[in-house]
């Protein structure tokens, strides 16, 4: 458990009661990562939304079981935003792998808790799909920008 | 408008009431494309969610404002799948242009509506966000497996 407070200082949590924060401080819990540590892998079950409190993780992504693709970096996370994010949106499953650069603090927030409680509270529920749904389309500019600076080069 | 059960087959409208299907209806239009017609371009203000009733959409990305990118190709919208997505999250302004491939039948959303029926019906936000989110991480798997394939051939 943390404490509301430590959430409270995140746009993903914004314009949520002081009951919705405390009930998420409730499952969530601090931990870090050394430098260059696989936090997750793209295909595992999706477990945890973190909250990057300190330094900056890459996002990879090697194409699952569809190719002989090497991990291709996809995008970074940085101080402030959100990752694991597939862990709120169903199929559930993490669909990329996340590495620490460097040394790295998150919050991490049991997965299973935080959609139970969109389920009994519609109001927290849509509050955090805007905000996943405004981080997923951020993500989505980043590699829209990406390939077609690589489909240039070819 | 249009009648409820045209949208009760899709599935960003399971698990909706008859209610909320019928207000969605109330502010919807059945609007067609001729083939290779601009349906949005990217940047502009998002005003409509589509739903593809028949044909096949393209979006292409150039970039914005950000450089010299010509229209990139970056995903494809099939028949029963929702496109301008960016109207329901914010910043509200349309990320990719869509065209249109062949003839293309569509539903329209006033999207403006669609937001303030969210707003007083959370229960029905909260479901529609979710769609949304797995509409947009479906996206984001698209343009990944394309951003891989592209880097491996540089």
């Amino acid at each position: 458990m943390i404490s509301p407070e430590q959430l409270r200082r995140y746009p993903f949590f914004a314009g949520l009661t002081a009951d919705q924060l405390r009930g998420i401080a409730m499952i969530s819990d601090e931990v870090s990562y050394q430098a260059k540590t696989l936090i997750f892998r793209e295909g595992e079950e999706a477990q945890y939304l973190y909250v990057l409190v300190k330094g900056e993780v890459e996002l990879l992504y090697s194409g699952g079981n569809e190719g002989d693709i090497a991990d291709t970096f996809v995008g970074s996370i940085v101080q402030g935003e959100v990752f694991g994010i597939s862990t709120m949106a169903g199929p559930f499953h993490l669909t990329a792998s996340a590495k620490s650069e460097g040394l790295v603090e998150t919050i991490k927030i049991e997965a299973a808790g935080l959609r139970a409680m969109c389920e009994v509270d519609h109001g927290l529920g849509y509050i955090l799909m805007q905000h996943l749904a405004q981080a997923l389309t951020q993500r989505l500019h980043e590699a829209r920008i990406q390939l077609a600076a690589a489909n240039k080069k070819n």
